[in-house]
Formats: structure tokens, sequence, C-alpha cells
């Protein structure tokens, strides 16, 4: 499969990022640009976006760019910083870039912006590559 | 209000906790132990549970203890740690603390557990204090 | 040997450990407690201790409870939570715990207090296993 | 001043930076690229460069970045994934680079390299404007 078809195999297997309503823009090995409209029940109690929704975009975005060699790999860990309130009626955009990568390792820098091109998160995952195909799990 | 009265104002606003079927157990100033059944539409591609669905759950942790005195705190930035993948049928619980505070930030540590005690993730929240009370918002 | 006696293997080959002042106080397996008394030469532009002081007392204290076991682990990652000022004339004290581990990783969490038992930063750090022996690097 | 005269300030308060042996390449406002040559006090137990010496150095470069416009700030957190192992002889260089900021915060990512331009580790540091000039502390 190519890059493009094991994030397509991938959605197609994943709930959330349908519940979500994300669009895959664009996939290139280990990289991805995807897009996302806010919805009502992605608010918190302070009234903007919840940012676990913020968080969730962005580690999809993490799941379709490191996993589309075919070679599964997993979060071992995330940091995100919050740079802008997201609200209702906006569109997110998060792009997916490899930075480094071991046999067994790999991170990736994610910037999380909106349709105004503000930045409203930056995120950096670190995955393990479980030694497992994509398909096979 | 109470903290608890505090924490119920925000759960009554915050429509992806509800969404995530969050159930507060807990709260104290500053703490809260909450609980959240895994459902079908938070797999991921990789067929366990996605990881800005854990996250989200932490995040929601975080808000119901760090706004619980009625000052409203927004995240700066998070770091989770993923220890245990969760699946469809299981039960997460995570309790927030609070391990320092100034004027203006604070920091929490949120464990998030399973059903068999299990540690799933680790997250530490830094928050910054908006200035506004929860119930201005 | 003992997790003491690779403790005090890995600390007379540490030479930065050495410069910096650190005393290992109590080594249990993956477990570690430490001591650093502050001098001039740890001060920066702002006149406070460097950042980068604190730090590397913290991954000092990372090193000797993760591999104290004999088996060497180095970080993959870290995060640092800096929460008071460290100034000229403070001691400081690193407790080093395992939160959790798997067959490759491992999480550390590490609180860095003063002589006054102020929180002075906390510290995160996750590990990878590199499966060879401390004594043969 | 400007912003490499206020670097050039606190390089000379900066003992730790001295001792490193830190030097300044360029400076541009919110904005600095470093050098060091690692010597063999820096050296850890498991005979690599320590952690805490490739953190500082990039700790340093934050700070000669977020500081240059003779605000004060300080590091709230800060995270390093290390990517390659650095040893005696390798010289390192740092870039800092401005993210995003508020009126109280800012983020900024610095990539640490050594003399064959690999990457060997990748810093983000969220700082905090203390409200005071550099030259009143």
């Amino acid at each position: 499969m190519t890059p493009l078809e094991t994030a397509n195999f991938l959605y197609k297997q994943d709930a959330f990022s349908q519940w979500m309503g994300i669009e895959i823009l664009e996939i290139k090995e280990k990289y991805c640009l995807i897009k996302m409209p806010i919805k009502a029940e992605m608010i918190n109690g302070l009234k903007t976006v919840h940012g676990g929704i913020t968080f969730a975009f962005a580690d999809s975005a993490l799941a379709f760019s490191s996993n589309n060699d075919g070679n599964a790999a997993v979060a071992l860990n995330c940091v995100i910083n919050f740079t802008n309130a997201v609200r209702l009626g906006d569109t997110l955009f998060a792009e997916s870039k490899l930075i480094t990568e071991t046999r067994k390792t790999g991170i990736y820098d994610i910037l999380i912006k909106n349709q105004h091109e503000e930045l409203v998160a930056s995120f950096r995952g670190t995955v393990y590559k479980i030694n497992k195909k994509v398909v096979d799990l």
C-alpha cells in the first residue's frame, strides 16, 4: 500500500477521527495535512473548544503520518502548547512532519492552525515502533 | 459556590465532557476524581482507544480541579505519557492533584487508571489563571 | 552489584555529577535521593540558578535510579516545570521514583526541593532500555 | 540596548554559560544561534555527554533569545527530546526561534545539532514575562 492508501485504511477503522469529522488533505511518507471543522459537541465548560479535541486532532495527524509507511507506531508521550483559543465555527488544520527517527522511535512536530492561519497549538509526539504491520493489527 | 457546585456548573456547560460520558465522583478544592466508560466511537485506527480520548478525559479532570475555586484557569501546556493500551469495555478513572501554584500559574498531576487499577497514562498540566470568574465566562 | 554499588560505579565515571558536587543519600532499586549545594559557577544571567543546573541535577537522579539494576537506560525525553527560583546558598534535594515501566521503557517522576522543603522543580523522564549492561559501556 | 547588547549583558552575568564555554554567534530580536565545544567535565556515567549539559546549552539559547528585547522572561517549563548521543570532541550548535507569544508568555523551539549537522536534541521552552527589565534584576 502507498502512504495514502495506508492512511485511508487507518481512517476507515478510526471511529473517533470519523466522529470528529477529520478530512485528510495530503499524505506523503511520514507527513500529513488534515482538516477539521469545529462542532457544538466539542465545546468545554469555559465555552471554548475542549483542549482534548485540539489534542485529539493533532494525535490523529500523528497517527496518519507516523504509521503511513505501513509499520505500526504508537505514541509514547506527547506535549501540547495551547497558544490561542478555538471557538465554535472555526476550522482547524494540522500539519505533521517527522523531525528525526531511530530504528525504534520517531519524533513528530505538528502545528495546529485555524482558518486565519493563526497557530492555536503546537504538538510534539514521540512514537515507538512496535514491530508490527498496520494491516495485521 | 462550593468547589463541587462550581465543578457541576462547568460540567453542565461542557458539551464534550458530556459526550464522553464523564461522571464526577469526588471534588475537593483543586482536586477531583472522575470516571468514564469507553464506548465504540472512541476507538482509533489501531483498534485501541484513541490517545486523544485519554488526553481529553485527563484534560477534563484538569478543568474540574483547577477551576473549582471559581477562578478561571486555562491550560498553557500539557504532557502525557501513555503507559498501557486502553480497550473497548474498559472504564477509566482520573485523579487530579495540585502540585504547586503561584499567583498566576498552577501545575497539576493526573493519573489515569483502568478498572484493574493499572496506570494507562500519566498527565501533567500547567494552567494560567486568567483573572476572571468561571461564572462570568 | 547491588543498586547502591551500581549507582556508585556510575558516579565514579560521571564527571559532570562530580563537578556539580552531587552527594548520593539513598539508593533503592529504581529509586534514589540525592543532594547538591549551589555554588557560584551555577548562576545565570538573571542572577538565579541556571535552569540547566536544576535540570542536570534531576537528570543525574534519573540516571542513578533508572540504571541502578545494572541495565543501561538512556533518556528519550524529559519535561521540567520550574516552580520556584533557586539562589546561591541553597541546597537542593532530588528524589526519583519509578512511575511505570515496560520491557523497553520506563517513566520516572523526580521532585526537586530546596533546604526549606519548597518544591523548586518537577521533572518527568522517559527512558529507553538499550539492552546493555552498565558495566559494559 | 540592542538585542545583541542585551544578550552580551546577560552573558557577562551568566557564570554557568561562561563555564560551559558558550559562544554567541548571532542575535536577532527573539532569536539566537550559539555554539559550545564539549569538554571532559561534561561526561556522564555512561561515557556520553550528560543530558543536563545538552539541556543547559539549549536553556542558555532560550535565555539569549527570549530576554534580548530587554524584558525579563523566565522558563515556566521545558521539554527536551534526545535524538543522538553527544561525545567528547563534539561541538554543539543551538538555534532558538520564537514560535508564538502572548502579552505574558512565549514559546520557543530550539534545535541542537552537532558539527555534522546531525540533530542531537530538540527543545521547546515556555517562558513567562515577569514584567521587569533585564537591566533591573
